[in-house]
Parts: structure tokens; sequence; C-alpha cells
């Protein structure tokens, strides 16, 4: 096939196909069928499903343990350029047997870093056009790119928090070329994850000085891409902690109220990922909604955490009741702005067949399938806007209403209380509501 | 003596006085000097510690798993006036004899809420008249009033944010109350703290609509305060979750992105609880940090969490270390706008002793005190505010300092990282930071 | 109907029946079929579902910011033994219109605890006498009895590991009535859960004499029990933390060690409880698997904990893939030892229907039917057995099986692996586990 | 001096010495005076501090989210043998800089596995003679060995838990060479860290048949050394989770019971790890007292972690109010048994100084140094253990001492709670504690 490199590298993997939930072909969708009309548009147009070029082409599997584990036979070239135009042949056969249209990545995903940042642009300049040729090859686009500006020992006191300004300087040559990349690849959108944004210890950091630069590098790098004719969405990814103790971009609201206070409203908004939710101590469905309230829900990473364990686990959805939750909020504000949803996510360091890689990704996209199916069944079938519409019904007449368009004075609401005397009890049903989700699950 | 009432309920107790580290006397400061100097102001300025009256005076012990095990001897009246004259009694007694300045209360805290929203004005009208007395006899003063509009069950659906207009009423002329009770005794500040603002369950809930509904409300009350003379400060006090699964003002980010939505930033500040930042997963130097970096930090709700249980504890502080690393915020950012320190603790519900609720207290002044000393000794007497500016010092000179003044562009970064190369490597030295603030603990 | 009493408290319903997943009546199972077979027994037989006396009809919703909101009309009685008749009346027209065949209870859910021991015997001995009528009439019987020695101030420090020997006597005297009643009531198992048996402070206990008194406790609860001709087994409940600040019953592990110290194994098993294993950090499916490794999976309490919130939340259980993943190892370890599925959850406090604790067991009782009948096909009609035996194939023959019997020395192994040398990669293959998991959900 | 090798590593930096709190030489102990004597004992003899092998001189820094940022000068040559000789320079150095007279070490912290068994097994005794040497000229002795069986890629399934008994088997090979060189050097004990013995997942694991192979293998281990004549004691080191999902010793409860189900019980105890309790939501306190309470309170792993982050941070000790809880349970259960206070916690990722490493184990040193004078203080010079002795004084006379040994059947606690009726309410005087405490801290 056209998209495919000199060499196959996943042997005996045909194209992923949906085969409904009777198949018992584990490399198969049971639930994934990309043409398939859900609320007005194809399942592939509501999710733009993308792989991850970070995890997936580039995740050996170490952790703070132990090394990689896994031996990937797109990454054994000693020539960097041949490296990552084999890596690019792995990517683009494994986005095109799953049968998605898009990719992530981060600049340095896409060749090694070299030693000095102008051998660095140019070899980004190679893999750039080496990829353009693949897009136009397959159709695949890249819905965002991104800089690796936390895992070089450089940025170990942050990038553009740095307290060194030559090293937010580096951190801004090296978004410049991100930037100038993703552009040059049509990217739809470019996203900020801070992973180093944020500190180890208070006791050594200067907080709003550091928080200042954040927001006055965040516009610079968005006049520059304007500039450059970058029409797409810059996308911060909130996370609330890890690698440092604490990043600045906590979570949705904490980084709303920073794009407001940075003046970044017009050209930011969300990327949202499963496992940032729940580490922050929130559902995936909360922090989706948050954003769409502030009109910024722009994209998702989709993965899952464990509920156990306090770190970062980037697993592969599988939990239908939480991402039915999540899609029921996706598909009532309108789903998502610009992005779609990334694979933000790893097999397990034990997981080390090559094979393993499809299972993943096949059984995360059954379960977002899954759930957006179930979720238009709770909105179309069952009674359940008419529930929640009900439970507001207050405010759509009356004083209610009154209130709600900013007719009423403090006084007027004690006047009312006053002569409306102790008010009716009325449930939340929340059991009702659980059942009739659990129902269309 | 002229601040007790007819009868004295914390009997064999008298002033608690300061008596120096030395002292074996359990009901004396080791610590706390009221009147020592301490960075230009004496403790008592620093702190303007006050006494809660629920926890203190009515709460007696109740958790999920049993009722109350306190019996208080001045909650045995059946007539509610004189139940609350006696409570009131047995406050000032022990505000005074701690030697605090303030109190802090809910508007029921004062007096039982009554069957008609008409007679409980009366009571509460009766009651302050009562407290005037006793604060003109005693020169205490209120630090802040509130409404409790979450424990009465009409509240279970929450107050401001209810789906049923009639219960936000509701709401709204409790608030008008306790402005009133809290304008008639000259109360510093009035605070907001949303108990079941948020939800139980997203599945049920307008999010959107709720956090407008209450955007609104707040704006009204603040008109409503200014409008009767009111010239403290509101503030909001940011809880994660308890009794709710979701509490809308999660943290201090959170509140401060809605103070500034619904346009309230001129008149809100915010009460920082330590044992809420520990549950939002935040340090309380953190969530006072945050407050300060926004010009928001008004007051502060001292207790403490248990880091191995997740519910609010409230316990009394006692960790010197955590207690230090906060004064080193709340020195450098000149204390607290307009607030104070309110022990927002309780005795544990096995500390049945009248005693036990002055041991509570000596020990929470003094880690307080014990801190602030601390903190003062590391700013003043060691290397650290040196140390921790010369982090910073590329700031200040050169592109640094064109950076920080908004002249350069993003292409420059490019070019200072091109010119520069790799950036020196600089250590943050966090454990040497960890033992300058370890000595003066 | 027989089992009725003179009032229907719960107007309006009727039996619930199964209807299948296509009825969209809120008040019919869509997956509990009574009497389904399911590998080899009636769904009825698995399960032995149980209302939970406590929540389901003494609950009223209070939590630790409000007092309860429901009003039950079988509470409202002044005369403790006839609002006991009335509330037994509502348990049993609520277990049968349910089509459950158990119950459990405390002893002072029964009937209020009276001021001394003597009057609170009688009151319990008369509620037995009627109960035992009302099981008679309806065939509704007893899963399990236990006394309530946490709840009541005076066991504020603990009830067996209280520091006051009287305490501890008085729970015992508590907990020989309560074994008197269930053995009366012919109850199949009784529990301890050792609620405030732990501390608040380890700064002010005795860890070693207070375990060691529970131990003792224990063993001659049991030796009067069986004295007088108890059968059933003996359940200990461990849970973590809540209402103190630890448990000594932390999880199924450390309660299986303290019933093997305490020579208590041949009698004691455990209640494992969802919400309980999930405070403790661990999943339900580990804690029952953790239970029948030990031969000591006896009961189960079905709840569900907010992965969110760190306090026992005790809803129903909604989630359909944690319960398959807990009922794989319920059907492979062969079931409950002696006790049942008790639904020891309730309904939130804002909802306030009496209706709405049918929707909360309707939806509990379907997500344990659907969790059955997935695990069951998993089992029966995957390829899960085969591929996770094939992981342990190793040990089935030559020198593993000679390991595993017990046949090698430490040296054989150095000897082996120099023979072997580096042993061959080979994936845990979990992505895959988790689709064919998935796929059967 | 004898004890260095031909190349000083930590150039500028002398022996550190105690030099008293007003200190402010930041290269000098201000509480760890090594030969003062407390309770009886010097510091020294107390403690025991050793440094971990693995952290202070392998540990680079590297995280989930980059590699190592540490270039240290002791880890450049590329023959083997040679970068083993001066790590080993380099270790003696600081451990005789600090004045420590014990480290640790995993097996391949010592020399870089070989590509074979048989090429590991000559290296490492290579360096094991190496190590006698500087030993023996130094007088350092070894607290500790022990085998890292988690970081080879072999054994991302587990070691002895394997479902491969080719990895089990080379685990086992691995343990014999680390149980010889640790019996060369005169290790005083032998330490099992379950690292990866736990799962990723439960759906893929066979829980019992893993924990029967743990239990014969640790046996078998046993049965070797005693066999070569070790003398010393075993210990196993709970943690709950990371890397893997979950560890099968996750606390020192269950590592107990395994201990006992396998009969491991008189040749091991435990090693407990500050964050390794905190991570199974315990106080490092509470393991110490649940170890010692079963007479298995054998060594320490002293570090912090960070209660806002869910990993393992390993940070070094720094608050004197945990510590001081620590050392009275470690004062009053007599101390270690067998082992020593080893810093198993590392300089963080941006502490890239040689010095940090000095401060880091200076401020390790001292926070233990002033705990012990604190909990000493206590016990000796507070009314605090005789608080405590009060608060059990029922068992000691009367029913309750009856009861203590055994005299008393369950139907004479009813007889004994009839005749005495309510019991008195005693408080637990929690407060009181914490502020005896706090006073000396």
């Amino acid at each position: 096939m056209a998209h495919l490199g000199n060499k196959e590298y996943f042997t005996g993997i045909g194209d992923i196909k949906f085969e409904g939930r009777e198949s018992d072909n584990p490399l198969a969708f049971k639930f994934y069928n990309p043409d398939q009309v859900v609320a007005g548009k194809t399942m592939r147009e509501h999710f733009k499903f993308a792989m991850a070029y970070w995890h997936t082409l580039c995740g050996t599997g170490g952790d703070p343990f132990g090394p990689g584990t896994k031996n990937f036979p797109w990454s054994v070239d000693k020539d960097p350029i041949k490296a990552a135009k084999d890596k690019a042949d792995a990517a683009f056969e494994f986005v095109t047997k799953m049968g998605f249209d898009y990719y992530c990545f981060h600049d340095f995903d896409l060749v090694d870093e070299a030693d000095s940042l102008a051998e660095s642009e140019k070899r980004l300049s190679t893999i750039v056009d080496y990829l353009k040729e693949k897009q136009s090859a397959s159709g695949v686009k890249l819905l965002w790119g991104t800089a690796n500006c936390f895992s070089n020992p450089r940025y170990m006191n942050g990038a553009a928090s740095n307290p060194n300004f030559d090293v937010l300087a580096y951190a801004g040559a090296q978004v410049k070329m991100a930037l100038d990349a993703t552009i040059a690849l049509g990217g739809e959108n470019y996203v900020f994850w801070g992973g180093r944004e944020g500190y180890m210890s208070l006791l050594n950091t200067d907080m709003k000085r550091e928080q200042d630069n954040i927001g006055r590098f965040l516009g610079m790098a968005r006049d520059y891409a304007r500039k450059q004719g970058f029409k797409g969405t810059f996308f911060i990814e909130p996370k609330p902690m890890e690698p440092t103790k604490h990043q600045y971009d906590f979570d949705a609201a904490t980084s709303i109220n920073s794009i407001r206070e940075y003046g970044l409203e017009d050209d930011f908004k969300l990327n949202i990922e499963v496992n940032h939710a729940t580490l922050a101590q929130h559902t995936f469905q909360h922090e989706l909604q948050v954003a769409a309230n502030a009109g910024m829900l722009g994209s998702i990473d989709a993965n899952r955490g464990d509920y156990q364990n306090g770190w970062d686990t980037d697993q592969f959805p599988n939990n239908v009741l939480e991402v039915t939750e999540a899609m029921l909020v996706f598909l009532k504000s309108g789903g998502l702005q610009g992005g779609g949803v990334n694979f933000d996510a790893k097999t397990r360091r034990n997981s080390t067949d090559l094979e393993d890689i499809f299972h993943a990704h096949i059984g995360g996209a059954d379960t977002f399938a899954r759930a957006l199916l179930a979720a238009n069944a709770i909105i179309e079938e069952s009674s359940y806007e008419e529930l929640l519409s009900q439970r507001y019904a207050s405010f759509q007449e009356g004083k209610g209403a009154e209130f709600s368009s900013g007719k009423l004075e403090f006084s007027d609401l004690f006047k009312h209380a006053l002569e409306t005397g102790e008010p009716k009890q009325i449930s939340g049903k929340q059991e009702l509501f659980e059942n009739i989700v659990g129902r269309f699950v």
C-alpha cells in the first residue's frame, strides 16, 4: 500500500475492521464503526481518533524502577534520520491499519534531538518533509503538535517557568521550531503541556514571577504562530502534579483562570486528559464540563488512571460507565472545538508484543464508541433530558425567571421567602438517574 | 469580671498566660506572647486570633457513626433565648480567658433557628443586642459572620445553587439576616462557605446554571450589604468536597476564577483553611501563596487535617514545620487583608473534658506563634532571602530583564538560544533550603 | 398479603419483577432474574440478597454538616415498641416487594436502646418475637446479626479495645444480647465490624494491649455462642479507618493476620465491603481474592465508594465493570462461605422519596446480576481461562513442577539459571485480557 | 586518609562534625552528635546510620518524564570493574566524611550486571574483594545487602512471583549471589524488597500460586544462607504499590501475615520505610508499632514522602514532629532488632551539586537526632508515660485484671455490666498528649 514504507513492521496484522459485538476476533472492532452515524455525525467525525507518537512509537516501558522492556524494530538504525524515517513508516503503518485519521507528536518524538539547536532544526526539517509525503499519500492528518520541554535535563527547573532566563529562551527556541513543524504539516492545533512548569518545593520558588513568565511566554508564542499564518487553536493541557510536586495548570478551572489572567482567552482552549482529571481528584466528565462551560472544550487525551495508584498510569480506556458519563457532556456541549480524541495511553511495561499495541487501541476505540452510543441513547430514548430540565423548571417562570434575568434585588429574595415559607422538599433522584444511565451502558 | 455572665462555665481555669517554653503548666502559653513584637507588629496584631462559635460552643462531637458525646453546661436551658445567652456567656468567658480579641459565627450558632423566618429574625435580633453588650464590656470583636446555608434539610440540594428557586430565595433571606447581624455587631468581614454549593452527581446537575446563579447571588448580597453601609471584606472559603461530592469553590485558584468571572474582585478575597487545602491535594502554604499572588489573601481558618484520612478532621494545628512554611508566605506577602486567624478546629469526639478545649486552643496558638518566630528568623537571620533572589537574578539584567518588561518577541528567544547554546546547569538546592528552614523551626 | 403489617408504607409500589433489558419500567429488574440458573445455581442462590436494616429503615440522611432529611412514616410513634414493630412491618414489606430472601441488622436498629441494659434486653426480646412471626409468615430469613458498639457515646474510645474495662464489659453484654437475638431468629451468621476498634491518636494508645483485648473478646464471644448452639459463621468486616483515624481490621490481609494470631481461624471468615476495600486502596476483587486464598470468603457488603471522595459514601453499586471483575473471583472461588450479598448502601441524603429506596436496590441487584452473567460468559465462552492457565504452564512440568512440589533447593535454581540463560520474554497481555472482559460486560 | 581511594570526589568538603544548633555552617551537624548518650546508648549505637549505595552513588535523577541529570565523576570509566572501584572509592569517601558506620547495597549497585550469570558472578566477586579491603581500612560495615530483582526487563512480570519458572530460577540465582556477597562482607542482615512481586492486573494473575511461590522461595533462600553460615536477620520491606499496581507485601501487617503463613517467623523481621508507610495510608509510627508488637521491628529505611503526591518521592527526612512520634515507638520498643537507619532517600532531580548530597544527609541525620532527643525528653521529663498508663489502669486490678489474665467468661462481662451500669465518661485527652509532644519537639 502507498502509505507503507519499505518494511512492514506489524507483520501478520492487517487492517482492523468493524465486525460487531458478536465477533470473537480480537483484532477487530466490536463497537467502533467509523462510518456509523450517531447524533448527526459519523463516529469518525465525532472522535477524530489520533495515535500518540510518543507512547506508541517511542515508549519502551521504562519506569522509575527499571529501564524499557520493548524492542521496537523501527528503533534500531544508528543514523538518526534513518531511524526517524523508520519510525515514521511504522507510525503511518499503524495509523492506517487502525483506520484512524490523525496523529499527534512532540518535536523530539519525530527525530532525536541533536547536540545543537541549529542541527536539531535541520533534522526536524528533514523529517517534516518526509511526514508531509506520508500524510499526502495516506490522507492521515496532524491533529496537533507540541514541544517536549520537560525531558531534557536542561528543563529540570522548568521551561518557561525556569529561574534562569537562558533556559526560558531555549524553551522558546524549541517551541518556535515545533510551531514551525506543526504549521508546515498543516497541524490543526498546538498543545502546551507544562510538564515541569510548577515546583518541586515552594521554598525555593517565586511562584508569582514564574506564572507571569509563563503567561508572557504563551502570549509571545501565540503572536509568533499567528504571524506565520497558523489558524488553529492552542490548547493548554492541565495536570495537577508529576513530575513536579505541583504543576501550575492543576486542573481545568485553574488553567482557565490563568488563560483569562494573561489575556489568552481568544486563542486558547483546553485539552482534557482522563488520568490528569482523576489525579486532580476530579472525574473526567467534570473536567469536560468545566471546560465546556467556559467555551473551552478543545480536545481530549483518552486514557485512564488506576484509582488505587497515585501516578499517571496512562492506561487505555476500558471503563464504559466512566466514558459514557463523559460522552453525555461531550454530546450535550456540541463536541470538541478543534481537537479530537488522542490516545495518550501506553501498553503496560510487560505488554511486550507488538500486537498488544493493537489490542490496546482497539479496546480504547471500542470503549469510546460504545459510550457514545450509550450516551446518545440516553439522550434520545430515555426520560433523562426531561427529568433534568424539570429539576430546574422553577427558573423558567415567575420570580425564578426574574432572578435569572437579573431583575431581582437581594431584598426581593427575603420577601419571596417570607411569603413562600418553607420550600417543598424535592428529591434529587440520583439513583433513578444512575439507573437510566446504567440501562444504556 | 465584667465580661463574664452570671455563671462561670470553665471553673478552675483562669486567664491563660504566656509562661515561656520552660513552663510545664499545661494551661499556659509556651510560645504565644500576645504583646511580643515580631517583624514590626505584635503577635496579637499579626494573628487576630478568633474563636469559632460553632466548634467551640456548639460542636458536641457527633460523627457519621454516632451522636455527640459532649454535654455542654451552657446548652441545657429549654428556652432558646436563654440558652443562646448562656452560650454567649460561655463564649465570652472562653475568649477572654484565652486572651483572644475576636470571635466568628454562623447565624444559627448564636441561637437556634425558629420555625419561621420572621421568628428567626426576632431571635437573632435579641441575641445580637446581647452580644453587643458583651463586646462592649469585654473589648472582644467580631472577625466575621456568616450564614449556615448547608445544615438545614432544605439545603440538601444546595442553597444559591439549588435547582428550586424557592430554596435559593430562602438562602438569600437567611444571608440577608446574617449580614444584618454582622453589620450590627461591627463585624470586620463576612464569609461565604458554599457547603452544599456543588453536586452529589453530575448526572442530575446543570453546572453552568448553578454557578451562574451563585455568581448572581453573591453580587446581589454584596450590593445589599454595601447599601447597608458594610465596609468590610467578603471572603470566599474554598473547599474541594464534603459534604458534596464536588464543591464549586474547589480551591483558591478555582475560587479566584469564579470571583473574576462574576465581577466580584473588588469586594471579595479568600479565607484559606488548612484542612481544605490538604483535601484539595495542596499544601496550606500553596493556597496562601495562590491567594496572595492574586491580592486576595484575606483570612485564615486555622486547623489541620489528617494525611491518612480523606475527610475534614478539623484538628487543632500542631505541626510547626507545616505552619512555619505557611508563615513564610504570610510574612512575605504582608499578612492578611482584613481577616485574622480563626480556630476553625474541634477537639476530638473523645476529648470530653471542658478543659480539653483550652488545651486545644493553647496548642494551636503556640504552634502559630512558634511558626511566626521561626519564619521571621529565617527571613531576618539566615541566607534564605538572598539564596532565593539569586535564583532569579537572570531576570534582573540583560535579555532576562528585557523579557520581563515585555520588550522581546518570540523570535528573540530563538536568537538568544542560538547564541548562548546549552544553558549552564544550576542546582535548585532544595535540601539546603529545607535545612535552613529546619534549623529555625 | 400475609407478610405485610396493618399499614402499607410503600404505597403505589408493587412487587418488583424481572422484565428484561428492554423494559423501560423503572420499577422492574432488567437483569436480576432470581430463578435464572447461572453456573449451576439460580441467581437467588448465588447472591442471597439481603436488605440492611440500618440504612434502609433507619438512615435518615444525616451527615457531618447537617441532620437527617428523610421523614420515614414508620418512625413516628413515640412508644419504642410500637415504633419498632412499625419499622419491622416496613422492613418486611420492603424485602418481600423486592423479592429478596434475607435481611441483616444491628441490635439497636431493631428497637431503640433503653436506659438500662435490662430494659434493652426486654425490648430486644419483644421485637425478636415479633420478627420471628414475620419471618415465619414471609419466608424471609436473617442473613446475619450484629451489635452496634460504636454509636453510643460510651464507645467513643472503643468497645473491646476501650482503655476502660467497664466499657469493654458493657460491649460484651451488648454482644451477648445480639448473639442471643441472632440465634433466636435462626441467623445464619454473626458479624463483627469494629467501628471504633482502632485509635484516634497513637500517642494515647497502647495498641498491643488493645489488640490483645479484642482477640480475647472475640474468642470469648465465640465460645459463648457455640455454647448456645450457634452453628453459623462469624465474620470480621475489615475497614481501614473512619470513624477512627485507624481501624485495627484495616483490610482483608490484616484481619486474617489477627484471626490467625488469636486462634480464631476455625470459626471466623471475612465480610468484604466494596467501599471499605477502596478506602484501603484496594479493589473489591482484590479483597475478595485475598479472602478466598485464605479460605475465608464469607460474605459481601455490596455498595460502592466515590473514587474522588475519601470517606465511606456507601452508594449503591452501579459499575458493571468493577463488579464483573469481582464476580470472576466470586465464581472461580466457589462463591460465598455461609454469607450472602447484603446491600450495605444508602440512598443519597437528597434522595428523599420512598420510591428512591426501590430505585437504589433495583440498580444494585441489576448490577450484580449483569456482572454475574458477564463473568460466567467470560469463563465459559471466551479464551480467558485458557490464556490464564497457559501463563503458568511452566509450573506444570519439569523443574517448575519440581519447584512447586518442594523438591528443589536454592542452589538448584542457580544451576537451572546457569544452564537456561536469559529467559524468553513473555508478554503479560493485560490489554487482551481487558478486551475479553470488556466484550462481555 | 586510608579510607579514601586515589581520587577525592567530594572536593572542598571535609569531615562533617557536630557543631550544635547555633552553628550556621551548612556543612555541620546541628543535632546529630554521634557520641552523645541518650537513654543509655550513644546516638551512633541507636541509629547505625547507613548510606544507600543506589540513591547516593547510582541515582542520577531520572524520572518517568526525563532521564538523569546528574553527572557523577565516579561513573565515567568504561571498564565496568574500574568504574565499580571508582564508585566504591566515592562511597567510602562519602560514608567516612559523614562519620557514618554503615552502608547498604543491591548487588548491581556495586558493579554493572554482565551479559551472563557466570560473568556477573565474577564481577561481583572482584568488587566484593575490593570492598572488603575498604571496610577493613575504614571500619565501615555492611548493614545489609540485597538483590535487585526488579529493574532488569526479565523481571517485568515479577521475580519469585513470575509466571515463568525460568525467571523465578534466574531470580534465585541472583539472590544466591547477593547472599554470597553479603556473607563475604560480614553483612549484618539481608533484605527482600519485592519490587515487582505483585500484579499489574488481577485479571491475568493467579495470586495464590504467586504468593505460595514467593513463600517457598524465601524459605529456600533462608536455608541456603544458613547453610553458608549466615547468622544475621532477614528483613521483608513492605510497600503497597509502585512499580506494580499492587505489591504483595502491602504493609507491615500484611507482611507479618505472610511471614507467619509460610513459617518464616524465626528468621524474618521487617524493614520499615517511611514513604512506604505513607503510601499505604499509614503513619511511619504506626508501621513501627505494628512491627514492634509482633517482635519484628528490624530496621528502618529513613526518608519521607510528599503528602500531596501519590508516588514514592524518597525525600530526605525533615519533619521533626513525624519522626519524634516514631522515635517514641522506637525507644519504647527497645530500638531495632539487628538493623539500623538507612537513608533510602535521594536528592531531588534538580539538586545537581555533589554538595547537595551532603546537605541532604546532614538534614536527615539531624532530624532523627533531634527527634530522638525530643522523644527521650517526653518519656523522661514529662507526664506522658504516667498519663498513658493511667488510661489503662482498669486492667491492673479487679475484674479488668481477671479479664486480662483470661479468667472471665463472656457471661461474666454481662454480669459486670449489669452491676456497674453506664460507665463513667473518660476523656481521651488527645490534645493534651499532643501539647506535651509539641513542647519537646
